[in-house]
């Protein structure tokens, strides 16, 4: 029986954990925190070297989009959980399947390096330190998943005049609770997911806030039409079928009809599915009640204040940077991962492919326009079945043109550092579920379900679809694409509501005014948006 | 030259002192505070017998739609102000026609009765109390302008236990912040905007919120399509000569578009223009976060907790009443202004019908769906018209009528304590402008003006439609309304953006395409949505 170490117990680790038992695997896991949930754990106090969540932290996923594929989140979690109800959602994930037996807690990893006997037998040295007596030993494992999230280490831009500001300075991955900021004119410097939460979260009590962005970014809303989850609408397997021209227009047209993104002073030069995604209910609204105000990038720091780069000047008390992270693994030889200027040279983002053996890889190193947990729990599935030798890795050749191909696939996005593990969930989750041999055969599904096949076109694009055949399936599978929706939607009927009666109702022959009403409304609307903005 | 008694110094009160200036009478404002505003200047300390705000209290009209006819908010002004912005502007009004030296600061009014002459000169003897000295003095004035608002005296129901319940309990009127409220469990009572306000704003530090509602309503956005001011673009002359079925409608279609009132559990048995509107942005997300449930009514009260109707239970912390407000003006006999259970008996909302002379009038006493300060200025300019006898006052019996009248067009709203004063703003301003002679004549105005005409009829209805023409014209009315949309939206444009390179446009053979993927999505949502919901 072979034996896995499972580097941190996040959520990638939890699924490490998990597919490892599947698989027969012996399973230990070092965890550095005393708790399971990794970065999702909100702690008063930021840490160096630890990821970290601020208290209004949402997620921007919604719930059936970010399962495990075998364990949906319970019926009256909300649709877009609090960092509270993702704590609580793993370790249910932890007791379901018995996870946290083979958790070493409040124990680090200092170094991972091939074992003496590498070339032969594949293994690796896995040295930890005890948090309680401080000891450091070392064992050795068949092999081992590094778990550690890429949340840990802030990247922090320079600007002249930095050294001179008698302000303070943060990044966002020290950022907690807006108490700090009561009274205060506070500069964001981002337009990421944190930088546009940081920004409306501090303008509740902040004396002005103002967002600096280089590029602007689109902003989308969580909630889609109908109030319905838009990333649920969204990710769809038809949706992912359609042009991209056609989507990143639709996308486009849809956060312009939100709120102009000219108008607002926010839009990019680039297109709506060339970066990855901001999404934020509570922006717009900010902006428009002058809350928030967003300026260009930053050109200096004065003493008291900063000057952008339209040479407005503005006093600033605190500059939040939400410029994101580095990414790095501290105990691992970039030599052995080939991580460089975050630019992760790994075989679909987790086996580095110089390596003669299929025994180490790298599990959730990914930025997903989607939900990240899907994906670790995927290549968890896969590594468990290199390592029991039921896939056989490509050769190092194929991988690197792999990864080559990755880049070039990147280059949609704009340039940046931000884009260097960007993956489209659907298409990627296809490509892993292709190899472990788990992606759903619509047609053949077509013909035996139909309303399963349907869901699984236009429905949200449910993990659980990864569940419905090959190894690894799961009965309930098709329990989770049919009601997942509906499972969003019903935590938030708490007060249920009466039949209107009649009256309200329209006539039929109403409708047809309503139709040429309709028709006009939309085009006087679109004469006055032509005249106003 | 007449003597005028105004008595307050909050938006309608400024109104008052500067119609009366404009028509040549002598006037004096008493003010019981020590600055202008009223209830919009934040006070840390609420305080029994003083309108209040909390302290993220944003308007929900547009700057523009809220603004004295011949005084338009700043450029730089955002388009939904802030209380801090509210206060400034009536600051700036104050100035800019030099009202501060005729207000009486820091004097309270004690008893306003007819004086020894009143059958024959129809003056007024207004008793004062000087708040630094205490003394009291009486006045007589040719005319009273009562200007004191109704948000004043706070309206608790009751519920069998609340004497048993050991959480706290409070009104919206001494809601200020949400500190107090970090870490609690918290009901909120109404639906009403302030109910729905302080739900978010606790939310954001509450361990949970609750939103308890008897029936529910439709809540919709301050952001209209392309981020416009809603209120803006649904408050002109041209929306409101659609039917009113059709505008119900509308409304409804779009606040479900929203968000599904009936998914979300808040969706209300009467119509959406049946009752005064709810407006928030973040009240939706807030629900699908988990952050606020909604409740049906309290049942009763337990000691650590509250049973509601649907049976449930939850323990609760604090209780915040946002129930609305009790209308009296206490220095006045109730036989003098026939206010009865917050039924003001009063002709156009103004005056007393039974009075033999037009020299007293209460300004203000409506709740708008729209904005309150032009409807205050137009009944100050009625009044002074009135007091210096260009304009005279029905017949007591047509008074009466004109009262039934408009009680019977109230019938339209849910029979409620709330809908008394409830009044159409466009229509009623039209009443009262043709009464004045100011209503602007559309149809020789498109002869003359036709952009104007245009912009009159489509565009948001802004109160410097009313300076066009009649006494009171003013020349710079026109620029007003050319420019009320732009006004808006241009503070929101801190940041240029650049313009797209072509390699993004969409190609014009394409938007076949786009057309035939719209109407097919629009087509799968209305299928799936029949399916979710």
């Amino acid at each position: 029986m072979k034996n896995v170490a499972v580097l941190g117990a996040g959520c990638s680790g939890l699924a490490a954990i998990k597919c490892c038992l599947d698989e027969g695997l012996e399973v230990v896991c070092f965890e550095q925190e005393g708790y399971v949930g990794g970065l999702w754990n909100y702690n008063e106090e930021p840490r160096v070297g630890r990821g970290s969540v601020y208290e209004t932290l949402c997620m921007n996923t919604s719930k059936e989009m970010i399962s495990f594929s075998d364990f949906p989140p319970p019926e009256d979690f909300p649709a877009f959980m609090p960092h509270q109800y993702v704590v609580s959602y793993f370790k249910m994930y932890a007791d379901k399947f018995n996870l946290l037996q083979h958790i070493c807690f409040k124990t680090s990893v200092v170094k991972v390096d091939r074992a003496t006997d590498y070339d032969k037998s594949g293994r690796w040295d896995v040295t930890v330190r005890c948090g309680l007596t401080d000891a450091i030993r070392t064992e050795t494992f068949d092999g081992v998943m590094v778990c550690t999230g890429h949340h840990t280490y802030p990247s922090l831009p320079h600007f002249s005049g930095m050294d001179l500001f008698s302000g303070s300075i943060m990044h966002s991955h020290s950022y907690r609770r807006n108490k700090l900021f009561d009274g205060k004119r506070v500069v964001v410097v981002g337009i990421g997911n944190s930088a546009v939460d940081i920004a409306v979260d501090t303008s509740h009590v902040a004396s002005q806030v103002f967002l600096s962005t280089r590029r602007g970014t689109w902003v989308v809303s969580r909630r889609g039409p109908w109030g319905l989850p838009a990333d649920a609408v969204a990710n769809s397997r038809f949706m992912f079928k359609l042009p991209l021209w056609f989507l990143q227009w639709s996308v486009e047209t849809m956060s312009n009809f939100l709120f102009d993104h000219s108008a607002y002073g926010i839009k990019p030069l680039h297109g709506a599915l060339e970066s990855h995604p901001t999404i934020s209910d509570e922006l717009p609204t900010c902006i428009l009640t002058g809350k928030v105000k967003v300026k260009p990038n930053i050109k200096q720091f004065e003493k008291d204040g900063i000057t952008f780069e339209d040479e407005t000047y503005e006093a600033i008390d605190i500059v939040v940077f939400a410029t994101g992270y580095n990414y790095k693994i501290d105990f691992l030889d970039t030599s052995i991962t080939g991580i460089e200027e975050n630019q992760p040279n790994l075989y679909k983002y987790a086996f580095p492919p110089h390596l003669p053996h299929g025994t180490l890889s790298v599990i959730g190193l990914v930025q997903v326009v989607g939900a990240l947990i899907p994906i670790s729990e995927m290549q968890c599935r896969w590594f468990t079945m290199v390592l029991t030798g039921k896939i056989q890795l490509p050769t190092e050749k194929e991988m690197r043109a792999d990864i080559q191909r990755k880049k070039q696939e990147m280059s949609v996005y704009y340039p940046s550092k931000r884009h260097t593990i960007e993956v489209p969930s659907i298409e990627f989750m296809d490509e892993l579920a292709s190899i472990i041999g788990v992606r759903p055969n619509l047609y053949r599904l077509f013909w035996q379900k139909p309303s399963l096949a349907f869901k699984c076109l236009f429905g949200p694009c449910v993990p659980a679809q990864y569940r419905l055949t090959g190894p690894g399936k799961w009965d309930g599978a098709e329990r989770v694409i049919m009601n997942a929706m509906d499972n969003m939607i019903k935590p938030t009927r708490y007060r249920q509501f009466m039949k209107r009666n009649s009256k309200n109702g329209i006539k039929w022959f109403q409708w047809f005014v309503v139709f040429v009403c309709v028709t006009n409304a939309i085009f006087i609307c679109l004469l006055f948006y032509d005249n106003y903005i």
